[in-house]
């Protein structure tokens, strides 16, 4: 089973391509170190599997929340980014949400439904 | 004097958003794994100063390769990504190249002449 990283990100914000991937990136680095950390075995697959990752569209911070708080019910690493504001954002807004790395099954029953950015 | 990690981008590819984050974060998890292996201390305090990241537009695959090699010669630690091909490039395509985690003035040397994302 072939572990990925999935990054919801809020559709309601309008962000320029590369403030956008950026604030994917923060959340992407995030994850990795974080369950390098605290789940070892997970991390060292998914990097050696080449490290996918997917990202997804969100409609508003509200389902960014709820998203959160299952993939933490189902054991899952998640961080969620808010931007520091120094650019097109007021600062502390939230952007977008990593979870994982996970299995696909996994992640999917948690994303699937959601359209791809 | 502040860190930031620098991730360079080819303006003559034509990718969704989405698949253009997922490129721009494989090489800053790339980036900041290997810093955290070789150069612990400016990955350390790039993550502790909120792990800055800056995301520029080289031309073409040749630039992005021209910069990696200053870059090396520089000393400073890159991560030049390859798509893996499943969806909307060949694979195999040469899509970013991330810098640093470096100094502000380090990195700017190499890419303070490129347009933003």
């Amino acid at each position: 089973m072939e572990r990925k990283l999935v990054i919801a990100v809020r559709g309601d914000l309008k962000l320029s391509h590369g403030k956008l991937a950026a604030q994917v990136a923060h959340a992407a680095v995030s994850c990795a170190l974080r369950s390098q950390k605290h789940d070892r075995r997970k991390f060292r697959d998914w990097f050696d599997e080449g490290q996918r990752k997917i990202t997804v569209r969100v409609p508003d911070e509200a389902a960014l929340h709820a998203l959160q708080a299952d993939a933490r019910a189902a054991g899952l690493t998640t961080a969620l980014v808010r931007d520091a504001g120094r650019t097109e954002l007021v600062a502390g807004t939230v952007t977008c949400l990593g979870l994982g790395p996970a299995g696909e099954a996994e992640l999917d029953s948690l994303t699937g439904e959601l359209s791809l950015l």
